[in-house]
C-alpha cells in the first residue's frame, strides 16, 4: 500500500481543493484568514467527529466517509439557520488508509464541497494507531438574532420536520445484515442515506423567522426531540402516524412492523427537526416549497417534560430505545 | 473505572467552561453564535490534533494533555500575529479515560482557557477503539492585511526566533530515558517544556507590521526554517552558536554536544520563528521588549533555497534528522 507523507498528503491532495479560497493562504500557513461575515452577520461555528468502526463503517467507500463528514457538519450549520461558509479539516489516518483510499476520500470530498458551496480551509493531517478518525470544523454565518436554537420551542407551538426519518436506521440494518429486504432497490435507498445523509441545508436559512426552535435529527427523532423539549422547557407529543416515511421505509415497514421502534429513535438521518407557532403554518410551508424540500406537522409541544409518541389509536408507545448514546 | 455517558460528560464537565461565553448557548446547541471580530477585523481559523501515543505520553497527566492541545493551537495564532479569541474541542476517548482523567483534563483545560483568555465554543465528544485523539480548532481574529505569514520572507531579512530552543526535544528524551541529567531540576524544566510549550501569542500580535514572515517551530527549527524558504522563495542561514539555549539545555549540551542536532532539528518548541529587514532590528526588541519576551537574531535569509546551519567556524552542519514528520 503505498502511502503519501504527510507533506505530500496535503500538497497533492487536500492544497488543489483549498486553492479555491484564497484565505486558505494554499494551506501552507498555520492558520487561514479570512474576511468577517458580510453585513455584520454573526458567525455560527461546530465541529463533529467521525470514527471509523464507530460513526461509520470500515469497509464504507472513501469517498462516502469524506462526504458524510462534510455533511454531518453541513447538518448542524442547517440546524441553526446558518449558510455555511468554509471548513477545517483533521484527519487522524492509520495504515489502512492508502494513496487509493485518501485518492477516493479526496475526491468525495471535493465533489460536496462544491456541492454544498464550501471552502476547504486548512485543518490538520496526523497519524494515529487506532481507527481513522476525521473531525471537520465548520464556520457558517447568520443574521444577528435569526439563528434557530434550540431553546426557542414554546407549549403550543407545532412540531415539524423535514425529509422522511427512518432511512439511515434501517440502511444500517441491511449493512449489518440484520435485515433482509426482497426488492434490492429499497435495500439500496436505504443504504444510501445511511451513507450519504443530504442535509436541508436551504431549509435552514429558510426557516429564519419561521421556526422558534430547530435540530438536526442525528441521535433519533425521539432523543432529539428530547434535546429540544429540554432546552426549551416543553413536553412533546408526536403522533407516529404523521412521521414521513420513504417508499423503501414503508417496505420494510409492510414486512416488519416493530421496525417502526427504530425508525423512531434511530440515528443519523441529519433531517431538520423544528417547531413553529400554528398561525405559521402556511408560512412554514411556504418556505419549504420555496427551497423544495419536503415538511411535515408530526406534532406539538405542551406544558412539561419529556417525549410522547402516540399510536394511531391515541395510546402512548413504549420504546425499547431512547436514542442513540456512546457506550464507551 | 466511572465512566460518565456523553451527555453527562458534556453537562458536567464542558458546559461550565462554555458559560463564560454566551455565544456557546451552554453547549446545548447545533453550534454556537458568535459577534464578527470588532472593527472589521480578519477572522484566522486552525486546528490541530493529538493523538495519545504519538503527540503526547500515554501517561502524560491529562491535565497537561488538555492544556498542551489548547496551546499548540494557541501557537498557531501566535504565528499569524491574531489574537486568539475561541475553541472547539473534540474528544475521542477510549476507555483509559474514566472519570478522573477526565476531571483533571478539564481542570487543565479551565486553567489554559483562562490563562490565554479563550472561551470554550463548543466541540464533539464520542467514542472510539483507539487512542484518545483531541482535536481543537482555533479562532482569532487580526486586522486586514496584518496577518503574519509564511510567505513573506524576503532575501535580505534577518531571521529571529523567540524564548529558548531545544528543550521540549531534550524533554522527551528525559522522558522517553534516553537522557539522564545530572541535575534533577534542569532534567525537570525540560519535561515542562515539552508537556507544556508557551506560546508568546503577546509577541505575535506586537509584530504586525514588523515581521514579514512568521510560523511557530512545531516540526523543528530547521524544518520550519525550511517551511518558511519554501513559502518565501529564498535560502536561509543559521548560524549554530547565536540560537537561543535555556540553561537546562546548556547542561544537557555540556554533557553531550551531539544533542545539538536534537536541538536544531527537535519539534514542539512552539516559539515564534520570524523574519524582518535589518533596518527593523530595533523595532523588533522594541515589540519584544513591550511583551517582555526574549527574542534572538539567529541568521538571514538569501536569493536560492533551502536552509543551512552554520557551526562557529563557519563550516555548514550535517544534520542527521531534518524535522519530525508523520511515519504512517
Amino acid at each position: 500500500m503505498p502511502r503519501r507523507g504527510e507533506f505530500e498528503l496535503i500538497s497533492a491532495l487536500y492544497a488543489p481543493l483549498a486553492r479555491r479560497h484564497p484565505g486558505a493562504l494554499g494551506l501552507t500557513d498555520d492558520a487561514a484568514v479570512l474576511a468577517p461575515p458580510p453585513e455584520g452577520q454573526n458567525l455560527v461555528v461546530s465541529m463533529d467527529t467521525l470514527v471509523s468502526g464507530v460513526h461509520f463503517r470500515t469497509d464504507d467507500a472513501p469517498d462516502r466517509v469524506a462526504r458524510k463528514a462534510l455533511r454531518v457538519n453541513v447538518s448542524d450549520m442547517a440546524a441553526m439557520g446558518a449558510a455555511p461558509l468554509g471548513v477545517l479539516l483533521s484527519s487522524a489516518l492509520s495504515a489502512a488508509e492508502d494513496d487509493a483510499w485518501m485518492d477516493q476520500f479526496t475526491a468525495g470530498l471535493d465533489h460536496d464541497l462544491t456541492r454544498y458551496g464550501v471552502a476547504l480551509l486548512g485543518g490538520d493531517t496526523v497519524a494515529t494507531l487506532g481507527p481513522a478518525t476525521f473531525t471537520v470544523a465548520i464556520l457558517g454565518a447568520v443574521p444577528p438574532g435569526q439563528h434557530l436554537a434550540r431553546a426557542g420551542g414554546r407549549a403550543g407551538d407545532a412540531v415539524w420536520v423535514s425529509g422522511t426519518l427512518g432511512d439511515a436506521a434501517l440502511g444500517l440494518r441491511v449493512l449489518d445484515g440484520a435485515l433482509t429486504l426482497p426488492e434490492p432497490a429499497a435495500a439500496a435507498a436505504l443504504r444510501e442515506r445511511y451513507w450519504l445523509p443530504d442535509p436541508p441545508v436551504a431549509l435552514g436559512v429558510a426557516l429564519r423567522g419561521v421556526a422558534t426552535a430547530a435540530l438536526d435529527v442525528s441521535d433519533g427523532l425521539v432523543a432529539d426531540l428530547g434535546h429540544l423539549c429540554t432546552a426549551s422547557g416543553v413536553a412533546a407529543e408526536v403522533e407516529a402516524a404523521r412521521v414521513p416515511l420513504s417508499d423503501a421505509v414503508g417496505t420494510a415497514l409492510a414486512q416488519d412492523p416493530a421496525l417502526m421502534t427504530s425508525v423512531l429513535t434511530g440515528g443519523d438521518d441529519y433531517q431538520l427537526l423544528f417547531t413553529a407557532p400554528p398561525d405559521r403554518d402556511d408560512a412554514v410551508r411556504a418556505a419549504a416549497a420555496g427551497v423544495g424540500v419536503a415538511v411535515a406537522r408530526i406534532g406539538g409541544l405542551r406544558p412539561g417534560a419529556g417525549v410522547t409518541v402516540r399510536a394511531a389509536d391515541g395510546a402512548p408507545l413504549t420504546l425499547a430505545e431512547a436514542g442513540w448514546r456512546h457506550r464507551w
